[in-house]
């Protein structure tokens, strides 16, 4: 199908919300549907109105189908707002939007997973319904919960990025579950699948939508001992992150804003590390074969160009685990 | 305000759904609303979506509230499907539709017990965001359930009334949960007002929306020690039902479709029945006192009359219980 997928070769790209799922979506155009698997951050996950809400698992599955909400940059597009005018009437919380084909989504999973289905069973369930032909898997099916400690107390993740839209300064960040959380079967035979070429960090937030992941320990050590190359998409352009706090959360964590250290973020974890032209003068400086791109996807094809440019150089990089950065 | 109501006298009434709440409506025209309280039947409700729905409850409040949707029957007027049309775009259950604004109900009932309120609590919530003035109490805080024991197997009420359009043959119904439930607080301060003047039985369905409300313990006996009148509105009219299926589980029972048999059903319970006139050659067979009268409310001023007619009816009734049926 495509000349960076001469073998059929299996590819895994992890990922959060909006900046992962461009990046996605960019690979699922490049690659044959069944080559790609696509897993998705959990941590965000939270009950609303006792629905099951998976706002990273949802903007992925909008985003592939064609569907995702471009004007806001997230939910469906095209949506409709009655529910959410009703429950303001009714003086229901109102701090997070569901539109009225979106609370679908919840709707459905929440009814599937009452009914003893998991995460991934129901993740699947969607994206056939939705048209969606790569694997999206979210990265394990017992919840896990990203909660932060801030100048303004713990706060489960949404009060903290919808409710207070990111504003306080974060002190460290925990993720509730995830020390008895695994991969799912789903995950685990694509993770060990003989075929699979390399596997992609999308630039989605280190700390906050690839971290969950890499917590869940039969994650984190399947990763380490990866037998093909893992790279990842910088995250940051020029010190700024494109959307979304990374930037201004990694100065509260005391960390200086550069590549390095996302680069040491994921110490142990990558062959390879894909950077924004932008930041082509710190390449020499990292312990790590790099590549110099354009990382900013403003449009489809700066989608497509950036997933042909990180495959690429992928496969370039030895898949024996003998050089990676330590 | 109202020649009926003189002294400031406080009413109970009792219903299910759709047939009582007319008469609801009917007396929240003709009382001061401080002076009515509601109570509805929740063996109906149920958990769909994750989502708490309370039929009855809704039912009552979107009758009183004039936004029910009389094309339909239920729900609400203007009432729009998009979710709907969602979930089953996505292969989700679409045998209960859930309107749009209808949803928003659930969600915040949902809500609002997640975060601790009582049943009660979010009702009157509910309520006076609605602008309702009478109370709506619903029957209890704990959950009932109302289980059909059918010829297609034990049915969950929903699946019976609504996915099965209550077209199988009842053998038993049971009230699961109501022989440990109790009446909330606000509804016995309402049973227990000095100045209660009566009790009304609203014309609903006798096993399935007044039994769950009787197979309580302390509202079968509070009922039956009661020091006030209590009337029972015939939901029968020349042995069959305005709506719903009460002739046909009658039958199924094995019970005459007779007006007697309402009255026997309510037994220890009656100080006076209103029947309508179609039935009135049976008023001399019965074993208490009667009035006769319309008891077909197709409008606002049947509904009107009707509670009228019950009050009045009422009000001429020995309050001491000495001359109750046994």
């Amino acid at each position: 199908m495509s000349a960076i997928d001469p073998n059929g070769e299996r590819w895994l790209a992890i990922c959060g919300g909006i900046g992962g799922a461009k990046l996605a979506l960019g690979l699922s155009r490049i690659l044959p549907p069944e080559n790609l698997t696509i897993v998705v951050n959990t941590g965000d996950d939270f009950r609303h109105f006792g629905l099951h809400v998976s706002p990273d698992v949802d903007t992925v599955l909008y985003t592939l189908a064609g569907l995702s909400n471009t004007e806001l940059g997230w939910g469906l597009a095209g949506e409709t707002w009655t529910f959410m005018e009703q429950v303001e009437r009714l003086g229901g919380p109102s701090w997070f939007r569901l539109g009225d084909r979106d609370l679908a989504t919840h709707a459905v999973r929440t009814a599937m997973l009452a009914n003893g289905s998991s995460l991934t069973d129901v993740t699947r369930h969607l994206a056939t319904r939705l048209g969606i032909g790569p694997s999206v898997i979210p990265m394990c099916d017992a919840p896990v919960a990203t909660v932060v400690d801030s100048d303004e107390g713990t706060l489960a993740f949404q009060t903290y990025f919808v409710g207070r839209r990111a504003e306080p300064r974060i002190r460290a960040i925990r993720f509730d579950g995830a020390t008895t959380a695994s991969p799912s079967p789903e995950a685990i035979a694509a993770l060990e699948d003989p075929r699979l070429a390399g596997i992609v960090i999308c630039p989605s937030n280190p700390w906050l939508s690839i971290d969950p992941l890499l917590a869940v320990p039969g994650w984190r050590m399947r990763l380490e001992q990866r037998r093909v190359p893992c790279v990842a998409v910088t995250p940051l352009i020029g010190g700024e992150a494109v959307k979304g706090p990374t930037a201004k959360i990694m100065g509260e964590l005391g960390l200086p804003l550069d590549v390095a250290e996302i680069v040491s973020h994921y110490r142990g974890l990558l062959d390879g590390f894909v950077l924004d032209a932008v930041d082509a003068a710190r390449a020499p400086a990292l312990p790590l074969p790099t590549v110099v791109t354009n990382t900013l996807m403003r449009t489809l094809d700066d989608r497509i160009e950036l997933a042909k440019a990180t495959l690429a150089f992928c496969r370039t990089l030895p898949a024996d685990g003998l050089e990676r950065t330590r």
